[in-house]
Protein backbone atom coordinates (compact mmCIF):
# COMPACT_ATOMS: atom_id res chain seq x y z
CA UNK A 1 0.00 0.00 0.00
CA UNK A 2 1.37 3.23 -0.81
CA UNK A 3 0.04 6.21 1.72
CA UNK A 4 -0.90 9.40 0.11
CA UNK A 5 -0.28 12.75 2.62
CA UNK A 6 -2.27 15.56 2.27
CA UNK A 7 -0.54 18.50 3.51
CA UNK A 8 -0.15 22.37 2.26
CA UNK A 9 2.68 21.73 -1.19
CA UNK A 10 4.95 24.74 -0.52
CA UNK A 11 5.54 24.57 3.52
CA UNK A 12 7.04 22.26 5.90
CA UNK A 13 4.70 23.13 8.23
CA UNK A 14 3.26 20.25 10.59
CA UNK A 15 3.52 18.17 7.73
CA UNK A 16 7.02 17.79 7.94
CA UNK A 17 6.68 15.41 10.81
CA UNK A 18 5.00 13.23 9.31
CA UNK A 19 7.21 13.30 6.08
CA UNK A 20 10.01 12.54 8.73
CA UNK A 21 8.30 9.35 9.70
CA UNK A 22 7.71 8.01 6.60
CA UNK A 23 11.23 8.86 4.93
CA UNK A 24 12.68 7.30 8.12
CA UNK A 25 10.53 4.55 7.69
CA UNK A 26 11.51 3.97 3.98
CA UNK A 27 7.27 3.79 3.52
CA UNK A 28 6.17 4.36 0.18
CA UNK A 29 4.22 7.76 -0.11
CA UNK A 30 2.86 10.67 -2.06
CA UNK A 31 2.90 14.31 -0.40
CA UNK A 32 -0.66 14.55 -2.68
CA UNK A 33 -0.95 18.21 -3.24
CA UNK A 34 2.52 18.72 -4.49
CA UNK A 35 2.00 16.85 -7.71
CA UNK A 36 -0.56 18.63 -10.51
CA UNK A 37 -3.62 18.94 -9.33
CA UNK A 38 -3.31 17.86 -6.14
CA UNK A 39 -4.26 20.76 -4.28
CA UNK A 40 -7.52 20.44 -6.39
CA UNK A 41 -7.65 16.76 -4.85
CA UNK A 42 -6.90 18.20 -1.24
CA UNK A 43 -9.69 20.33 -1.36
CA UNK A 44 -12.25 18.44 -2.66
CA UNK A 45 -11.31 15.62 -0.17
CA UNK A 46 -11.77 18.32 2.76
CA UNK A 47 -15.09 19.41 1.20
CA UNK A 48 -16.97 16.35 0.32
CA UNK A 49 -19.99 15.41 2.40
CA UNK A 50 -19.25 11.83 1.47
CA UNK A 51 -16.55 11.46 4.10
CA UNK A 52 -17.97 10.41 7.04
CA UNK A 53 -14.74 11.26 8.93
CA UNK A 54 -13.62 14.50 7.80
CA UNK A 55 -10.86 15.98 9.09
CA UNK A 56 -10.20 19.86 10.38
CA UNK A 57 -7.35 20.83 8.49
CA UNK A 58 -4.31 19.20 6.99
CA UNK A 59 -2.31 17.08 7.36
CA UNK A 60 -3.84 13.86 6.75
CA UNK A 61 -3.21 10.82 5.73
CA UNK A 62 -4.64 8.47 3.51
CA UNK A 63 -4.01 4.73 4.53
CA UNK A 64 -5.99 2.96 1.88
CA UNK A 65 -9.42 3.80 2.32
CA UNK A 66 -8.51 5.03 6.29
CA UNK A 67 -8.13 8.94 6.82
CA UNK A 68 -6.02 10.05 9.53
CA UNK A 69 -5.70 13.23 11.21
CA UNK A 70 -4.40 15.40 13.12
CA UNK A 71 -0.24 15.33 13.69
CA UNK A 72 0.58 13.45 16.56
CA UNK A 73 -2.03 10.95 15.59
CA UNK A 74 -1.22 10.07 12.12
CA UNK A 75 2.54 9.42 14.31
CA UNK A 76 0.92 7.22 16.92
CA UNK A 77 -0.40 5.12 13.65
CA UNK A 78 2.74 5.17 11.47
CA UNK A 79 5.04 4.51 14.67
CA UNK A 80 3.19 1.32 15.62
CA UNK A 81 3.80 0.00 12.10
CA UNK A 82 7.53 1.36 10.67
CA UNK A 83 9.36 0.65 14.34
CA UNK A 84 9.15 4.24 15.30
CA UNK A 85 7.59 3.40 18.25
CA UNK A 86 8.02 1.37 21.49
CA UNK A 87 6.75 -2.25 21.53
CA UNK A 88 4.72 -1.92 24.64
CA UNK A 89 1.65 0.45 25.26
CA UNK A 90 2.96 2.15 28.01
CA UNK A 91 6.27 3.27 25.90
CA UNK A 92 3.55 3.98 23.08
CA UNK A 93 1.68 6.26 25.39
CA UNK A 94 5.10 7.66 26.79
CA UNK A 95 6.12 8.05 22.84
CA UNK A 96 2.73 10.04 22.40
CA UNK A 97 2.85 11.80 25.44
CA UNK A 98 6.08 13.38 24.50
CA UNK A 99 4.76 14.03 20.64
CA UNK A 100 1.75 16.10 22.45
CA UNK A 101 3.96 18.33 23.90
CA UNK A 102 5.95 18.83 20.72
CA UNK A 103 2.16 20.07 19.41
CA UNK A 104 2.12 22.37 21.66
CA UNK A 105 5.25 23.91 21.23
CA UNK A 106 4.69 23.79 17.65
CA UNK A 107 1.59 25.93 17.94
CA UNK A 108 3.71 28.68 20.47
CA UNK A 109 6.04 29.16 17.65
CA UNK A 110 2.97 29.27 15.05
CA UNK A 111 1.59 32.38 17.83
CA UNK A 112 4.82 34.29 18.11
CA UNK A 113 3.76 35.70 14.38
CA UNK A 114 0.07 34.82 14.93
CA UNK A 115 -0.77 36.28 18.36
CA UNK A 116 -4.40 37.65 17.31
CA UNK A 117 -5.97 36.10 14.37
CA UNK A 118 -4.76 33.54 12.10
CA UNK A 119 -6.87 35.22 9.46
CA UNK A 120 -4.79 38.25 9.49
CA UNK A 121 -1.36 38.73 7.95
CA UNK A 122 1.66 38.52 10.15
CA UNK A 123 2.31 42.63 9.04
CA UNK A 124 -1.42 43.28 11.07
CA UNK A 125 -0.35 41.95 14.23
CA UNK A 126 3.35 43.40 14.63
CA UNK A 127 2.99 44.73 17.45
CA UNK A 128 1.59 42.33 19.64
CA UNK A 129 4.09 39.43 17.54
CA UNK A 130 7.01 41.49 19.11
CA UNK A 131 5.84 40.94 22.41
CA UNK A 132 4.82 37.39 22.15
CA UNK A 133 7.77 36.51 20.55
CA UNK A 134 10.18 38.25 23.41
CA UNK A 135 8.56 35.75 26.07
CA UNK A 136 8.44 33.20 23.92
CA UNK A 137 12.23 33.34 23.38
CA UNK A 138 12.42 34.10 27.46
CA UNK A 139 10.09 32.01 28.77
CA UNK A 140 8.96 29.18 26.08
CA UNK A 141 12.65 28.39 24.50
CA UNK A 142 14.18 27.27 27.02
CA UNK A 143 11.45 25.50 28.87
CA UNK A 144 10.96 23.44 26.68
CA UNK A 145 13.76 22.34 25.07
CA UNK A 146 15.27 22.08 28.78
CA UNK A 147 12.18 19.69 29.34
CA UNK A 148 12.87 17.54 26.21
CA UNK A 149 16.95 17.54 27.37
CA UNK A 150 16.11 16.53 30.83
CA UNK A 151 13.93 13.46 29.16
CA UNK A 152 17.15 12.34 27.29
CA UNK A 153 19.35 12.58 30.11
CA UNK A 154 17.14 10.40 32.36
CA UNK A 155 16.61 8.29 29.02
CA UNK A 156 21.08 8.03 29.08
CA UNK A 157 21.22 10.62 26.67
CA UNK A 158 21.34 9.45 23.04
CA UNK A 159 17.66 9.10 22.30
CA UNK A 160 14.44 9.93 23.93
CA UNK A 161 12.76 6.57 24.26
CA UNK A 162 14.89 3.34 25.18
CA UNK A 163 18.12 2.12 23.14
CA UNK A 164 16.52 3.14 19.85
CA UNK A 165 15.16 5.82 17.27
CA UNK A 166 11.73 6.66 17.77
CA UNK A 167 9.29 9.38 16.25
CA UNK A 168 9.92 12.08 18.55
CA UNK A 169 13.22 12.02 17.77
CA UNK A 170 12.80 13.11 14.59
CA UNK A 171 10.60 15.51 15.49
CA UNK A 172 13.16 16.82 17.81
CA UNK A 173 15.42 17.61 14.68
CA UNK A 174 12.75 19.77 13.38
CA UNK A 175 12.18 21.53 16.02
CA UNK A 176 16.42 22.03 16.76
CA UNK A 177 16.48 23.17 12.99
CA UNK A 178 13.31 25.32 12.57
CA UNK A 179 14.52 27.13 15.76
CA UNK A 180 17.52 27.90 14.47
CA UNK A 181 16.40 29.00 11.00
CA UNK A 182 13.44 31.07 12.72
CA UNK A 183 15.27 32.40 16.30
CA UNK A 184 19.07 32.31 15.29
CA UNK A 185 20.52 34.57 17.64
CA UNK A 186 17.81 33.24 20.77
CA UNK A 187 18.81 29.77 19.76
CA UNK A 188 22.36 30.14 19.64
CA UNK A 189 22.09 31.04 23.35
CA UNK A 190 19.48 28.12 24.39
CA UNK A 191 21.37 25.46 22.91
CA UNK A 192 24.44 26.11 25.56
CA UNK A 193 22.18 24.43 27.91
CA UNK A 194 20.85 21.82 25.93
CA UNK A 195 23.81 19.46 24.28
CA UNK A 196 22.17 16.41 24.70
CA UNK A 197 19.02 17.92 22.51
CA UNK A 198 21.75 19.11 20.03
CA UNK A 199 23.58 15.87 19.92
CA UNK A 200 20.33 13.94 18.76
CA UNK A 201 19.53 16.71 15.94
CA UNK A 202 22.95 15.36 14.65
CA UNK A 203 22.46 11.95 14.99
CA UNK A 204 19.10 11.95 13.29
CA UNK A 205 20.55 14.55 10.62
CA UNK A 206 22.92 11.50 9.99
CA UNK A 207 20.95 8.78 9.41
CA UNK A 208 21.10 7.44 5.74
CA UNK A 209 17.37 8.44 5.25
CA UNK A 210 16.84 11.73 6.72
CA UNK A 211 20.20 12.48 5.57
CA UNK A 212 19.30 11.00 1.40
CA UNK A 213 16.05 13.23 2.27
CA UNK A 214 17.26 16.95 3.57
CA UNK A 215 19.28 16.94 0.02
CA UNK A 216 16.67 16.18 -1.82
CA UNK A 217 13.70 17.79 -3.83
CA UNK A 218 11.31 16.51 -1.52
CA UNK A 219 12.36 18.48 1.84
CA UNK A 220 11.05 22.16 1.68
CA UNK A 221 12.85 25.04 2.09
CA UNK A 222 12.16 27.02 5.33
CA UNK A 223 10.06 30.35 4.09
CA UNK A 224 7.77 32.56 5.79
CA UNK A 225 4.93 30.94 4.81
CA UNK A 226 5.35 28.32 7.62
CA UNK A 227 5.55 27.33 11.21
CA UNK A 228 8.93 28.53 11.97
CA UNK A 229 9.57 32.11 10.25
CA UNK A 230 12.47 34.24 9.77
CA UNK A 231 11.01 37.96 10.92
CA UNK A 232 14.25 39.44 12.82
CA UNK A 233 12.50 41.36 14.42
CA UNK A 234 11.28 39.11 16.78
CA UNK A 235 14.64 37.16 17.21
CA UNK A 236 17.00 38.90 20.09
CA UNK B 1 -6.80 -0.34 41.09
CA UNK B 2 -7.75 2.94 42.14
CA UNK B 3 -6.21 6.05 40.04
CA UNK B 4 -4.37 9.02 40.93
CA UNK B 5 -5.11 12.06 38.82
CA UNK B 6 -2.87 15.30 39.30
CA UNK B 7 -3.81 18.73 38.66
CA UNK B 8 -4.27 21.90 39.78
CA UNK B 9 -7.26 21.74 42.76
CA UNK B 10 -9.29 25.04 42.45
CA UNK B 11 -9.88 25.07 38.71
CA UNK B 12 -11.82 23.13 36.34
CA UNK B 13 -9.08 23.32 33.27
CA UNK B 14 -7.72 20.69 31.07
CA UNK B 15 -7.74 18.38 34.04
CA UNK B 16 -11.99 18.45 33.13
CA UNK B 17 -11.81 16.16 30.21
CA UNK B 18 -10.52 13.86 32.33
CA UNK B 19 -12.78 14.13 35.44
CA UNK B 20 -15.63 13.59 33.27
CA UNK B 21 -14.25 10.17 31.80
CA UNK B 22 -13.10 8.92 34.73
CA UNK B 23 -16.71 10.17 36.51
CA UNK B 24 -18.90 8.73 33.45
CA UNK B 25 -16.49 5.11 33.45
CA UNK B 26 -17.70 5.18 37.29
CA UNK B 27 -13.69 4.78 38.30
CA UNK B 28 -12.23 4.88 41.42
CA UNK B 29 -10.28 7.82 41.72
CA UNK B 30 -8.44 10.38 43.74
CA UNK B 31 -8.63 13.77 43.09
CA UNK B 32 -4.65 14.36 44.52
CA UNK B 33 -3.91 18.27 44.53
CA UNK B 34 -7.25 18.62 45.94
CA UNK B 35 -6.53 16.78 49.48
CA UNK B 36 -4.69 17.88 52.05
CA UNK B 37 -1.05 18.42 51.12
CA UNK B 38 -1.78 17.49 47.81
CA UNK B 39 -0.21 20.18 45.68
CA UNK B 40 2.83 19.49 47.59
CA UNK B 41 2.88 15.63 46.69
CA UNK B 42 1.96 17.33 43.25
CA UNK B 43 4.82 19.74 43.15
CA UNK B 44 7.33 17.11 44.18
CA UNK B 45 6.90 14.43 41.78
CA UNK B 46 7.04 16.92 38.73
CA UNK B 47 9.85 18.10 40.25
CA UNK B 48 11.73 14.55 41.70
CA UNK B 49 14.38 13.46 39.30
CA UNK B 50 13.43 9.82 39.81
CA UNK B 51 10.23 9.91 37.71
CA UNK B 52 12.10 8.58 34.45
CA UNK B 53 9.41 9.93 32.12
CA UNK B 54 8.41 13.31 33.64
CA UNK B 55 5.22 14.97 32.59
CA UNK B 56 5.57 18.71 31.13
CA UNK B 57 2.78 19.98 32.57
CA UNK B 58 -0.68 18.32 34.86
CA UNK B 59 -2.84 17.06 34.36
CA UNK B 60 -1.52 13.48 34.46
CA UNK B 61 -2.92 10.29 35.61
CA UNK B 62 -1.34 7.50 37.62
CA UNK B 63 -1.91 4.15 37.19
CA UNK B 64 -0.26 1.61 39.17
CA UNK B 65 3.43 2.95 38.51
CA UNK B 66 2.64 4.32 35.19
CA UNK B 67 2.03 8.33 35.04
CA UNK B 68 0.15 9.57 31.72
CA UNK B 69 -0.06 12.90 30.67
CA UNK B 70 -1.29 14.86 28.53
CA UNK B 71 -5.05 15.59 28.60
CA UNK B 72 -5.76 13.29 24.82
CA UNK B 73 -3.66 10.76 25.79
CA UNK B 74 -4.92 10.20 29.27
CA UNK B 75 -7.83 10.03 27.83
CA UNK B 76 -6.80 7.31 24.82
CA UNK B 77 -5.96 5.16 27.70
CA UNK B 78 -9.16 5.17 29.59
CA UNK B 79 -11.34 5.45 27.02
CA UNK B 80 -9.96 1.87 26.09
CA UNK B 81 -10.24 0.45 29.37
CA UNK B 82 -13.96 1.64 30.14
CA UNK B 83 -15.69 1.34 27.60
CA UNK B 84 -15.17 5.34 26.34
CA UNK B 85 -13.63 4.39 23.04
CA UNK B 86 -14.80 2.40 19.97
CA UNK B 87 -13.69 -1.00 20.05
CA UNK B 88 -11.54 -1.19 16.65
CA UNK B 89 -7.93 0.71 16.27
CA UNK B 90 -9.68 3.01 12.73
CA UNK B 91 -12.14 3.76 15.76
CA UNK B 92 -10.03 4.57 18.30
CA UNK B 93 -7.61 6.95 16.37
CA UNK B 94 -10.89 8.48 14.97
CA UNK B 95 -12.24 9.49 18.57
CA UNK B 96 -8.46 10.41 19.19
CA UNK B 97 -8.32 12.68 16.61
CA UNK B 98 -11.62 14.38 17.50
CA UNK B 99 -9.97 14.76 20.86
CA UNK B 100 -6.81 16.26 19.45
CA UNK B 101 -9.24 18.98 17.75
CA UNK B 102 -10.57 19.06 21.08
CA UNK B 103 -6.90 20.18 22.32
CA UNK B 104 -6.14 22.59 19.56
CA UNK B 105 -9.81 24.65 20.32
CA UNK B 106 -9.00 25.01 24.15
CA UNK B 107 -5.19 26.13 23.75
CA UNK B 108 -7.00 28.77 22.00
CA UNK B 109 -9.68 29.58 24.18
CA UNK B 110 -7.16 29.82 26.68
CA UNK B 111 -4.77 32.50 24.70
CA UNK B 112 -8.41 34.91 24.44
CA UNK B 113 -6.87 35.96 27.37
CA UNK B 114 -3.20 35.30 27.11
CA UNK B 115 -2.59 36.24 23.83
CA UNK B 116 1.22 37.71 24.81
CA UNK B 117 2.16 35.45 27.69
CA UNK B 118 1.16 32.86 30.42
CA UNK B 119 3.64 34.64 32.28
CA UNK B 120 2.13 37.85 32.42
CA UNK B 121 -1.10 38.61 34.35
CA UNK B 122 -4.48 39.17 31.88
CA UNK B 123 -4.75 42.54 33.04
CA UNK B 124 -1.31 43.66 31.54
CA UNK B 125 -2.50 41.89 27.99
CA UNK B 126 -6.03 43.45 27.61
CA UNK B 127 -5.62 44.94 24.83
CA UNK B 128 -3.90 42.07 23.33
CA UNK B 129 -7.07 39.94 24.31
CA UNK B 130 -9.69 41.92 22.88
CA UNK B 131 -8.57 41.65 19.65
CA UNK B 132 -7.88 37.90 19.91
CA UNK B 133 -11.08 37.41 21.24
CA UNK B 134 -12.66 39.13 18.52
CA UNK B 135 -11.53 37.26 15.95
CA UNK B 136 -11.86 34.20 17.98
CA UNK B 137 -15.60 34.82 18.44
CA UNK B 138 -15.96 35.83 14.97
CA UNK B 139 -14.16 33.08 13.09
CA UNK B 140 -12.98 30.08 15.40
CA UNK B 141 -15.70 29.52 17.56
CA UNK B 142 -18.32 28.98 14.39
CA UNK B 143 -14.86 27.31 12.41
CA UNK B 144 -14.89 24.53 15.49
CA UNK B 145 -18.55 23.76 16.76
CA UNK B 146 -19.45 24.06 12.93
CA UNK B 147 -16.86 20.78 12.27
CA UNK B 148 -18.43 18.99 15.29
CA UNK B 149 -21.63 19.95 14.01
CA UNK B 150 -21.32 18.25 10.70
CA UNK B 151 -19.40 15.52 12.50
CA UNK B 152 -22.45 14.95 14.58
CA UNK B 153 -24.68 15.27 11.34
CA UNK B 154 -22.46 12.72 9.59
CA UNK B 155 -22.73 10.06 12.18
CA UNK B 156 -26.80 10.36 12.27
CA UNK B 157 -27.26 13.48 14.99
CA UNK B 158 -26.93 11.78 18.57
CA UNK B 159 -23.16 10.96 18.92
CA UNK B 160 -19.87 11.91 17.81
CA UNK B 161 -19.02 8.28 17.05
CA UNK B 162 -20.70 5.23 16.25
CA UNK B 163 -24.26 4.63 18.44
CA UNK B 164 -22.89 5.43 21.75
CA UNK B 165 -20.90 7.62 23.79
CA UNK B 166 -17.47 7.80 23.66
CA UNK B 167 -14.91 10.47 25.86
CA UNK B 168 -15.36 12.96 22.80
CA UNK B 169 -19.05 13.49 23.27
CA UNK B 170 -18.10 14.21 27.04
CA UNK B 171 -15.70 17.13 25.69
CA UNK B 172 -18.64 18.28 23.85
CA UNK B 173 -20.81 18.91 26.85
CA UNK B 174 -17.58 20.39 28.43
CA UNK B 175 -16.99 23.02 25.51
CA UNK B 176 -20.68 24.18 25.40
CA UNK B 177 -20.88 24.54 29.12
CA UNK B 178 -17.50 26.61 28.99
CA UNK B 179 -18.33 28.20 26.00
CA UNK B 180 -21.72 29.63 27.70
CA UNK B 181 -19.67 30.73 30.64
CA UNK B 182 -16.86 32.67 29.27
CA UNK B 183 -18.64 33.94 25.86
CA UNK B 184 -22.63 34.56 26.27
CA UNK B 185 -23.29 36.89 23.99
CA UNK B 186 -21.18 34.82 21.01
CA UNK B 187 -22.42 31.52 22.22
CA UNK B 188 -26.19 32.42 22.30
CA UNK B 189 -25.84 33.48 18.86
CA UNK B 190 -23.43 30.62 17.73
CA UNK B 191 -25.76 27.79 18.99
CA UNK B 192 -28.13 28.30 16.81
CA UNK B 193 -26.41 27.10 14.18
CA UNK B 194 -25.54 23.80 15.84
CA UNK B 195 -28.82 22.48 17.10
CA UNK B 196 -27.16 18.61 17.09
CA UNK B 197 -23.94 19.83 19.37
CA UNK B 198 -26.42 21.50 22.04
CA UNK B 199 -28.59 18.27 22.11
CA UNK B 200 -25.19 16.27 22.75
CA UNK B 201 -24.74 18.23 25.77
CA UNK B 202 -28.30 18.17 26.83
CA UNK B 203 -27.62 14.36 26.44
CA UNK B 204 -24.42 14.70 28.16
CA UNK B 205 -25.85 16.50 31.23
CA UNK B 206 -28.43 14.00 31.42
CA UNK B 207 -26.36 10.46 32.15
CA UNK B 208 -27.03 9.70 35.76
CA UNK B 209 -23.07 9.26 36.54
CA UNK B 210 -22.50 13.21 35.28
CA UNK B 211 -25.41 14.46 36.56
CA UNK B 212 -24.62 13.20 39.93
CA UNK B 213 -21.06 14.53 39.02
CA UNK B 214 -22.40 18.26 38.24
CA UNK B 215 -24.21 18.66 41.41
CA UNK B 216 -21.55 17.07 43.57
CA UNK B 217 -18.48 19.14 45.69
CA UNK B 218 -16.28 17.06 42.86
CA UNK B 219 -16.97 19.47 40.46
CA UNK B 220 -15.21 22.95 40.82
CA UNK B 221 -17.18 25.94 39.63
CA UNK B 222 -16.18 28.26 36.46
CA UNK B 223 -13.86 30.65 37.74
CA UNK B 224 -11.36 33.46 36.68
CA UNK B 225 -8.34 31.09 37.29
CA UNK B 226 -9.31 28.73 34.45
CA UNK B 227 -9.73 28.29 30.90
CA UNK B 228 -12.89 29.59 30.51
CA UNK B 229 -13.05 33.07 31.85
CA UNK B 230 -15.53 35.68 31.52
CA UNK B 231 -14.23 39.24 31.13
CA UNK B 232 -17.24 40.72 29.56
CA UNK B 233 -14.94 42.92 27.55
CA UNK B 234 -13.98 39.97 25.34
CA UNK B 235 -17.15 38.94 24.59
CA UNK B 236 -19.62 40.83 22.28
Amino acid sequence: MRYELYYWPSIQGRGEYVRLALEEAGAAYVDVARRSGGMDAMMRLMGSERVKQPPFAPPFLKAGKQIIAQTANILLYLGGRHGLAPASEAGRLWAHQLQLTVTDFVAEVHDTHHPIATDLYYEDQRTAARQRAHYFRKSRIPKYLGYFETVLERNGGRYLIGGRLTYPDLSMFQIVEGLRYAFPKAMKRAEKKVPLLVGLRDRVAERPRIAAYLTSKRRIAFNEDGIFRRYPSLDG
